[in-house]
């Protein structure tokens, strides 16, 4: 299994709407892809400093379902559109899990 | 259900024992530290230019858990003692799962 993992920090000028709209966005992926089998998204819950503002950890079968993700018209179009002009910083990574 | 996400680059100079004795160390910390649900770590796939080298995701029951595990001792020993000297960047999230 291929875990996908990716944080972001939004723009200080990123307000509410804007932000709520970058989750929302987010929240539709799974069923606009169709490929991960496990798909969580949340906004950091405060416990430390320095710490990125919300999270994507994604699972997906194999790599060409990642893949099939990453490449996705739809996911292209999100993070385009909503993703990038809302954030400042972008942390990823993507590994195995057993 | 609390998701502790983190991620590392190595530093350059950090050679292959030096990354292996890194992720040693951390593979001990669920038994070490007793709290995790469950607790994946893994180097970067390599699928992506600018990733991350490594990322822990540990899932805990509640922020209690969490924060057992974050100051435990052994935890503490691992990251000052191994982790550090190891690395030059860290991104770090902790958000809520269902």
């Amino acid at each position: 299994m291929i875990r996908h993992v990716v944080m972001f920090k939004f723009r200080e000028d990123a307000d509410e709407a804007q932000r709520q709209a970058v989750y929302g966005a987010i929240a539709t992926m799974p069923e606009a892809t169709g490929v991960s089998e496990s798909y969580t998204i949340g906004p950091d819950l405060g416990l430390a400093e320095g710490n990125f503002d919300f999270a994507v950890v994604g699972d997906f079968a194999d790599q060409e379902a990642y893949l099939t993700y990453r490449d996705h018209p739809e996911h292209q179009r999100i993070v385009f559109d909503i993703i990038r002009p809302a954030i400042t910083d972008r942390a990823a990574i993507q590994f195995e899990i057993p």
